[in-house]
């Protein structure tokens, strides 16, 4: 294992700041939660940016098949890390702020199906839009959309 | 168009409670500038949740062939979106909390050349892991490690 030792060395120079020091263990059980909730809202924010222009196609923004497409694809990718940060139950720690309700922990295997369904739904989408017709491919997003408030509706706090 | 209307009420019905109401537009420009510091801080602690598990390998965690591949193609993916989210110059309000350094916004050609660097060497990392060979794998990583330190040397406020 020294090999992997002296390269790990190494690689931490490489990496330049990007520091891996709060590692779970050195965390009191309330910051590992922060650290968690903060993680999933900055994955939905990643996943909003990139639908927010295709859902501005759909209300009558220029259409632009090459970003829908691409947009797509990013979401289809960041869907698949939906579980991974909807794994750690927060429900103990009700002083951080967060829209996730705590159904949530008893639901995995739900989540996983319905993050499925996103990325399914995404790449359908982009291979739509691939295609380059403006109709077809707002007509697909009405899919895509419906990932998204399937489950919302269940598992987000109701802000409308 | 009104075609499209109908089908932008169906499909703001079906996003169910994903409001984009918040449209540049309606915002002043410090709101533009913190939303836009938001989603860029979104985007990197995205980023690390997937680099995490990979520099954790390198130090000595249990090697999986599966999840360095899968988190280096998500790497790949994101870091497609990093001119995007530094493109909004946000130097004129020191007042929100930022590492990035204002010369981001006189380089995009550069930061541009970088993110598709970092592309670069995750897909190519990525593509060692799939042959599922732990020091072929870690001996990749110092390229892909280096990829963020080459961006924060430059563009970011030195933490260390």
């Amino acid at each position: 294992m020294k090999k992997f030792v002296v390269l790990a060395s190494a690689i931490m120079v490489a990496l330049s700041g990007v520091t891996f020091t709060a590692v779970a263990q050195d965390m009191t059980p309330e910051q590992q939660a922060a650290a968690a909730i903060d993680t999933r809202k900055s994955l939905f924010k990643v996943l909003r940016f990139n639908l927010g222009p295709i859902a501005g196609m759909a209300r009558g923004a220029p259409f632009d098949a090459e970003v829908a497409e691409r947009n797509a694809r990013r979401i289809a990718s960041l869907a698949t890390m939906i579980p991974e940060v909807l794994a750690h139950d927060t429900s103990d720690f009700d002083n951080i702020e967060t829209t996730a309700l705590d159904i949530i922990w008893d639901n995995q295997d739900d989540i996983a199906a319905k993050a499925q369904a996103l990325m399914d739904n995404a790449n359908a989408f982009a291979d739509v839009a691939a295609g380059g017709d403006m109709a077809a491919t707002l007509g697909a997003f009405r899919q895509l959309g419906g990932s998204c408030g399937n489950c919302h509706d269940t598992y987000r706090v109701d802000e409308d």
